[in-house]
């Protein structure tokens, strides 16, 4: 039983994890994305006449039906620090003498990982954008039928005035739409395609690199881009607006935690929470695993952005750090947006009195 | 003498100071653009009809000329956690009766420091922008000037294969580039009012305080905006675009501290950087500080983000945190743009033999 | 398959993973501790008086033979953010009447998991010692062979004078040393039983808490101490000093990456790190991990003293965190550790010719 | 007027600051401390022989009347990156031929401003560890007039059962005892003398360098230690050390906010706390002061420990980032206690009825 994250874990993941934006990152998703990536590469390196019509054909065959030795990758990648050499190796001895030669070819294994990433980017953000989408509308939805009821505001955690549950909800629903807004703007840069050849000139495509680049970004449905390999500002950008999602509902969430507490008695959750000792009480878990999560997204951005300073044409100690942090920002985003969205669907609020 | 923090340090600010950003952002300016605030509010208030027409105008006259006492207003930050109430009572008296009692009308302690805080973005801004545009356009000369020489690309901190000046200078050059098309498009969220009241629902300006609002900002050049007391959203995105500028200055100089190793010598900088101990030696001062700067400004921006779990309708605790942290991401994101500035127009680079 | 997380993740676990600390710290490990918990509760309880030796005897056996259905865990763990509930429930079943009712008795969530942590950490923390103590040898070891060896010393990335090996060795060894006295130092206050009962004060267990408690510990190999429910200093120590171990390490890393590089030639490494598109070049992948780890502990340490703000007698929030930072820095630093070893087994320093 | 950062601002510094410790860590006092280091040293190596009798004296002479001339080593510092070449240079025009080319004789930048920040720590260390203990005194005092009372314990925000203000003080005392003790261990690692000349093979002190140490160190009332120059362990498991503290003052500031909630009630404090637009509250600014100093130095730690991957035998980028984290989590730390000292003073448990 694995389990030292608490994404991936047995027990855990129920309350961390994200059964829908999960599988859409873990490693068979990659590898997925992987073999879109070189089968692309190599439909587009064929047009080009880079590489034989035939081993265009040949390649994209194979990598459709490809299916890698998971220990070989994992040693492979192991010894070199990235899981491309042992994965090349792998594919090319699935397509075969002639064509093997032309995998891969002119391409680094940055360009296949960056684009890897970006590939599974393009499937996460819809389903993250909806579920912002989704709850903003239902703080709209809640607004509509209770905004005018009368809360007490809280300033400095004492009471102030009264003021009503509209104000309330907009401290939760703005910043959820300008998130929106502000994916909608840093999408353009993130969803492009990684191809720069061993360093980042596009030398080894022999004159054609932007062409081909363009070619690749339209197959895999990513936007073109000049070559990004040491240029790591969008995934960092990303990152920060993952921080300002998260720390967003955490917001909410320590709104909600107050307001739960059974002396100010402001709002009504629904059911969960059970405790092992005392049977009487009822816990705002939601709200505090929103609180978690902010935290934790927080101090994952602080160590995302020391990879800003990647060194030369490729750094491996920057390039890992990424590997290391990215993912669980994003799971802790979606897990946020879950436990918002559970939240949102059971809350009510008490009215002054 | 003071000192504990580098930027003001009588010494080391010279190192890690900006002399021309400091005096943007330091205490005087942030008292002349409080007084800015109440100033505008006043006579918005008067033109309303909330305050009497010549309230307004001797509340602005005394804004116009009004020199607080330090010591008071240290004092009274020191007790109330905030400098305004001091702050408004020492305007009061200045503005004498009987007119005191309208300063300040409807607002709160938030409605004045934030606003006061965009005000001086609004001039910090520009001198930034107008560094990124002169750094890119530095790279740009270079690159039309020396883009063709050959320089040994590096990976993972091996020699890799030759490539160009034009290569290296790209990887400089278009986080910055992209870093001012994301300011252009942050900007209009961050550069806004504040004007809330005690609680954030405009109801102490009496059913007037979101055309208030929009006049309010009118005055001070701010956008309009809904009350974001409770909303630091743009507050932590800027945040991270410093960041992210930073960041990317880091990486140029961690490029520029490894190519000019000795052993390398691909790069020849300036004079400089002098050592006690080995006359013989020549140290790329300003490119480690390019990483030193990277580094602060990342680990700051884990700290800020904390910030967006802001409970309530106001969160000293939270507001607080913010206030140890941005000016100080502002000053070094400042300070990095001085010493790549400078780096830029020394540089010069050694082609492969 | 899983892998949102590196340490468990199919492929790169190969790279960031450790196989003899993840079994240490995973679910199953987790669930082990806490029947042991409850086991040694139930017979220290029994010896006390407070539940029937009966019952003592039949939750020991009970909980020897116990082996929990995981969903119905992580369902539990869902609704109520902690598993202790529903594994509660699942051992009074096993246990069966009349004797179900004394399970856990008188302790609390908080109890069993904390404790749970540190029984883990009594079988981590000698891997890591023992793992130092080896490295530590492994240094003096290479010293004694090569220490007079004449390297060149670099001071702010450049050559500065002539040094030996011997010198180079000792920063690479003290800080470890170092840390195997501060483990020694702190271990007493880490490895300590957890029994507070529902709000920390031990009332539950009528008057004899302290003696209990220190039974417990007895039985369980663990220190007793007070209750430290909401006292959250010691695992944010043990943080600190798994971050100055992966940081020496780091540093460590960056010295062998900076001397492999080819202009340098100060060192050998062995094989690995092989090129998707560069045949020729063998990367210090080992060098460039201890660099990423030890970033990336750094950051999650910044998260972890995040969780010392533990509110009330039971965080849920803060106590969550610490779950979601802890077990990775951890791994983290066993990785290091693991890739140090490596490094040191296979590193030849080149004498300055 | 000064004021980027909230330690030496002219308004701010009264919430963020301290009179006590600013003093002792402010770049008059760094002055102070380099020309001890200085004073020491050529005495020390006028006793060894390793420089003339005379210019020992005259060094330590000059020393004890030298004001150097801030400008120029303002200017020294942004040119080499440190501020020792400059000060070198004017202390040896203070000595005066023959004796000048005497000082700082073998010596290095670092060996002066690592020892200054030890000489510096000597004297702020017993500052916060009497806080530390006077804070403990006065928990203690409250809870031997206060311990019984009856106060309701909280558990994930929730009410849970009662307990008393003995359980509530411990988790506030207990830790806080614990960081005496870790002080007391950690002391000797970090007050130590920095001397390792050029290098730190100590090769420049022609093989008297260890004695040399050990005689510089017993006259600056330090203690010896081996060449630390690249070893920063110390320096980051002090930076831990001051967030223990004021992380576990952060989990008291919370508590007593919370307890502080107009609807709790179970705690009064003294006056302060003003509202600039609320007359009738009464804000628990202490409280909530001591969240976000530990949430900035939690923040901070972060920063820190990316320190300890320090390049080579010198650092200049990993070095110059401690000076900008380090004093301000010392002012960070001190703050904290000054503060819980206030609020300690005034607090009032108020019984559950």
């Amino acid at each position: 039983m694995t389990g030292t994250a608490v994404f991936d874990h047995p027990i855990l993941s129920g309350l961390f994890g994200d059964e829908e934006i999960a599988p859409l990152l873990d490693a068979e998703a990659e590898l997925r994305a992987m073999l879109a990536f070189e089968s692309a590469l190599a439909e587009a390196e064929a047009d080009a006449g880079l590489i034989p019509h035939e081993a265009g054909l040949r390649i994209a065959a194979a990598c459709a039906g490809f299916i890698p030795d998971i220990p070989t990758l994992k040693e492979g990648a192991a010894r070199d620090g990235v899981v491309v050499p042992a994965f090349v190796k792998a594919l090319r001895a699935a397509v075969e003498a002639p064509h093997d030669a032309h995998v891969h070819h002119g391409a680094t294994s940055q360009d296949v990982i960056d684009t890897a990433l970006t590939l599974r980017l393009k499937q996460v953000l819809p389903v993250i954008d909806h579920r912002l989408e989704h709850l903003v509308g239902r703080f709209e939805e809640i607004g509509e039928k209770a905004g005018d009821l009368p809360l007490m505001a809280h300033t400095r955690m004492q009471r102030a005035l009264p003021f009503t549950a509209a104000d309330k909800l907009a401290n939760w629903r703005l910043p959820l739409e300008r998130c929106r807004a502000r994916l909608a703007e840093l999408q353009p840069r993130l969803l492009v395609v990684s191809l720069g050849g061993p360093v980042g000139d596009r030398v080894s495509f022999e004159g054609l690199g932007d062409r081909l680049a363009e070619d690749l970004a339209k197959r895999l449905g990513l936007h073109p881009a000049p070559v990004w390999h040491a240029q790591r500002d969008c995934i960092a950008e990303f990152g920060a607006w993952l921080s300002l999602v998260s720390g967003s509902l955490g917001k909410m969430g320590q709104d909600v935690a107050l307001m739960a507490q059974n002396e100010f008695g402001e709002v009504r959750l629904g059911e969960g929470g059970g405790s092992s000792a005392m049977p009487h009480k009822s816990n705002p878990i939601a709200a505090e695993m929103l609180v978690t999560l902010a935290r934790f997204n927080a101090g994952l951005l602080g160590a995302l952005h020391q990879a800003l300073v990647h060194e030369n044409e490729r750094s491996g100690a920057a390039w890992s750090l990424e590997w290391m942090v990215l993912p669980q920002m994003i799971m802790t985003t979606a897990a946020g947006l879950r436990h918002a969205e559970a939240l949102a669907a059971n809350l009510t609020f008490v009215p002054l009195s």
